[in-house]
């Protein structure tokens, strides 16, 4: 069997692993106060260009999603985000759960439009009817979105501009910011997104950590007071030096961006073939997931030897599946997977 | 130096940690739906004499009791618990943050009394001002306490006992089960607490696994959504085979008890030698935290070599000192450590 | 000036005010335990046909539909409501600080189709995806909608057919109840209402009271623990006769219809003549609120004399505007405004 | 019978209900944007020598509590108040239920005292582990206390010093301020109060409205998004000028305070008579609440006749009880009550 269903199926990259296993007998004290944990949160401040920002390391993405938005909003505020994003449907409440509402924007391919962002604030001020509405708080947005499709540059600087303007926060969920970064027409880098996010984050779930997710926060006003916050959320891990040593490791001989780039790699070379034989792409991805509009019997015939994600029937001779590579897949999953179709 | 801080300052026990090597490139399902997982929950329900039981992997402790006890509580309820519980003191108010009152009792080394939470609940109904009040809605111990004391068979009886006559779930949080059991005088097995609990945790991050605590509801009336509920709580681990595959080692070989036992000699060893030696314990445990009453100028002298937590002063001349042992502590430690003195 | 913006703009309909006035120096016990409480909930019985219907008297709408929906809702539970209801746009996020998520449906002049509901449902339990969204735990309606319609009998029925199917409470939000009974081409009645819905509240804020909402919950298995749940939410009122006493006027010789009924009445002739003299409606309403598409210019004649909601722009030469009718309005009024179009 | 159970048994004093009599026809916009709440805003402000402070009107007690504390803590942050407060007893858990802890100080016949307070903080801070813990974000008081005792100027200087010193706010709960202000013992002015307190509420309820409390915000930079937090919490009255006009009564010609002495001086007459006659008294409290140790025989006969509450039972033969005196007792119900003893 070869497996295409995510990006979250096997353990951690063997770099990250042979860290885990090294260090493994060491005595050091918890909750993230150790010095692989200092050393991850350097090494990460370094990549980001960003030598003041705050690192907090978290376990998983709703869990960061819940502690960060609930950090960053005010009781009455609710926070803005894209009708797909991952918080408004597949969180299971999460955010309401700690008393915000989502407010949600119309998603073009998983993205939201700064001039769709700015009306919406604008109108919601509009008159005074607003004391009695959720207020909009923040804006999340995530890199890439759940259907794999990156924001330029120029789009990324607009939204910015947009919340600054608005004085609310940008807040950028990054569970599988490495394959955005490192997709081919991809104009943005960390730097940028540590420019122009006051908060993000760097996944490691899906990146080749065991779990984890690098919280970093730009803006020195925000989020203070991190540490009970997070242990709140029951998001502060005992032996916080486990997701210490597995950014150390991501980010130690470009490690986080060689995950990244392979299995980008991998995927291109996926819908080319894919599209060169007259199949479908259902939206246009530059990242580890590719969406295809396939005949229900190519899918059939697909699942005796592949695994993968059935997004549901498109009319009725066809469905849309989904394919993600990571550092496990290889070439020969690839070529086997071409040779079924 | 050596380190008697606390149990969760290494990695993972090397057979747990084998085993996540081994498993390491293997793809599974996430989110513990995968067979790892099940063959866990399989050895966890025979260790527990609970054919039936429901169990559930979460990554820490402060996560599963806010997901357990907002699980089980009515909103308007709150939960029983001995004023020293680990949930009233040292939670960050996660307990509160979903919306529910710790309600303290009286606690005598760590532990409620039966009747005292019997008498409570009387009380509380006694007039119609009960309507005006928190009620309690489930109690919460812990075992061991969080003084390192156990409870007698005969009292966890007694409060499974009163719970049940005030139809209220008894939580008990295991997040050093297994040191407890392993005690000497301990007249509890791990079926005992599978029979008098409704719901009850075996901790893992403390007993040998890098993360990772292992929920038994043992009431099938009870927690009925778990999985949503851990996903709102973000305690729903993304490659959740990790936890499975590290209960099915600690369960495997009888690993869990082994590391408890060992630990507990330790600690007995350790404890018998400083009271030998004219230091007084100010609780007497008989698991693997013990606590000490030392002068201070010992105190100076032992952390030039040894690491271990100041629970603060007794008088002028004399602190309260905690040691812990685990599975990474060894003899030569301990008498490196009795040199010392 | 003449006042069409909203039906609670003026203190309390004359009968309920003199009975408040007549036993202003009476004691009698607080919290809703008093003997005209208790009649109160006799005489609302009577009129729903419900002799075994719970009654509860809350101080406001917005505290009501929080108290409730927190109250029926399990942990990972949401509400679905139509995208235009007040709970999702004009309670400032109440719904959600409470936990919970507000699921929205498509609304069609302010209603929700049975047959969009069960898709909803049915949809959301296709595949295993569902342990990670947020469950429908109950559908709130509101009769009248937010734009005055009123559903039918059938459509009624068939939301509670639907409801009932899924195993979940139909709530109905009857802030404005009485001018939706009222209306010439309504076939429920309050009986229809209080068989169809498993809880409901008839307002009386808007209908006559000072301030006051009525709960009926016909279910007995639901909300077994209403008054510490209205206590946490701030909910019950300390000289809870107050309340009483004015539902025990608004029951009383029918004055609760007799105030929907004139509302109603004089809105209709509003209607007419609005229409007769070529200004269209944006939706057709039955009940005491009306909205007209009418000219700028027109508009600003008319503040000039009468005061009412400006719903905003229509192009750029009209506007949309609301009148509200309610025990207050004469129909001198009414027929000052005719002479000013 | 004759009344002395609570201040909330009746309705509203006649020189408040006169004035929603008079206005009850008028119009006026809703929530709170009317001119009699902006009347009631300038007289209260004038009251407390606070011309800038900011007013809002609230419906009820827990309603106020939870908001305010709601709004003036952060996410991570518990509010302090002695272990007798209402908000920690008597409130349903609704500070909880907005995902607050309350950490409790000893009380003192309902009192806490500043080096107390002071010296939790401290300890608080001592080390580390603060960051596990509820941090103490703000001071809860009430005057009177639950016990009927004020504090001193000199004691009220000394809490805002420490409050002021730690850099949290002090919130005085007044839901009987005016009992308060009025005991002859009291070198407390309201304007003190303004000056000491960063937020407090002047009681309506109990003193002579029929609903409501009067926040009052001196501290500008808290609070600064009421509107929506009031209506998150069900607490923004619709018919808003209720609240506004009651207030505006009870600020005209002293009437607050004319009533605060009033049931104190009645209060005063029923203590000296019932002490001179040999009853003790359990509390020393100097306003409308007064408590006595009673013979079980004397407490039968008296409730054949008078109404009042029983607070337990003190040993086997007598029992404590409160009496309370408001503007509705009269001299005769006092002389009446006394011919029974």
């Amino acid at each position: 069997m070869i497996y295409f269903d995510s990006d979250y199926m096997a353990g951690a990259h063997p770099e990250v692993l042979q860290r885990l296993v090294d260090t493994n007998l060491e005595h050091t004290v918890g909750y993230g106060c150790d010095h692989y944990t200092e050393n991850a949160t350097r090494l990460i401040r370094e990549a980001c260009g960003a030598p003041h920002a705050q690192v907090f390391l978290l376990v998983g993405g709703t869990q960061t999603n819940a502690t960060i938005i609930d950090g960053l909003l005010a009781r009455h505020e609710g926070v803005l985000a894209p009708e797909s994003a991952h918080i408004n449907v597949h969180e299971a409440g999460a955010i309401e759960a700690t008393g915000h509402k989502v407010l949600t924007l119309p998603q073009h391919q998983g993205k939201v439009w700064a001039e769709e962002v700015e009306h919406y604030i604008n109108e919601f001020y509009r008159d005074e009817t607003f004391l009695h509405m959720v207020a909009p708080g923040m804006l999340y947005i995530s890199f890439p979105t759940e259907y794999g499709t990156i924001y330029t540059l120029n789009e990324l600087e607009a939204l910015s501009q947009v919340c600054h303007d608005a004085q609310i926060p940008l807040y950028i969920d990054g569970a599988r910011l490495g394959y955005g970064l490192a997709a081919d027409e991809c104009d943005v880098t960390l730097k940028d997104i540590a420019r122009l996010a006051d908060v993000f984050y760097i996944g490691g779930t899906k990146m080749g950590a065991m779990m984890g997710e690098a919280v970093v926060v730009t803006n020195p006003t925000l989020l203070k007071n991190m540490t009970p916050l997070m242990k709140q959320h029951g998001a502060l891990l005992a032996k916080g030096r486990l997701l210490g040593l597995q950014f150390e490791a991501l980010f130690t001989d470009d490690l986080y961006m060689r995950i990244g780039r392979y299995a980008v790699d991998l995927a291109m070379e996926l819908k080319e073939e894919f599209t060169t034989r007259g199949y479908e792409t259902v939206v246009d991805s530059p990242t580890n997931q590719q969406f295809f509009r396939l005949p229900n019997d190519l899918i059939d015939r697909l699942r005796q030897h592949a695994s993968f994600e059935l997004w549901g029937p498109q009319g009725e001779t066809h469905s849309i599946v989904r394919f993600v590579t990571s550092w496990t897949t290889t070439y020969n999953d690839i070529n086997h997977l071409l040779d079924l179709i």
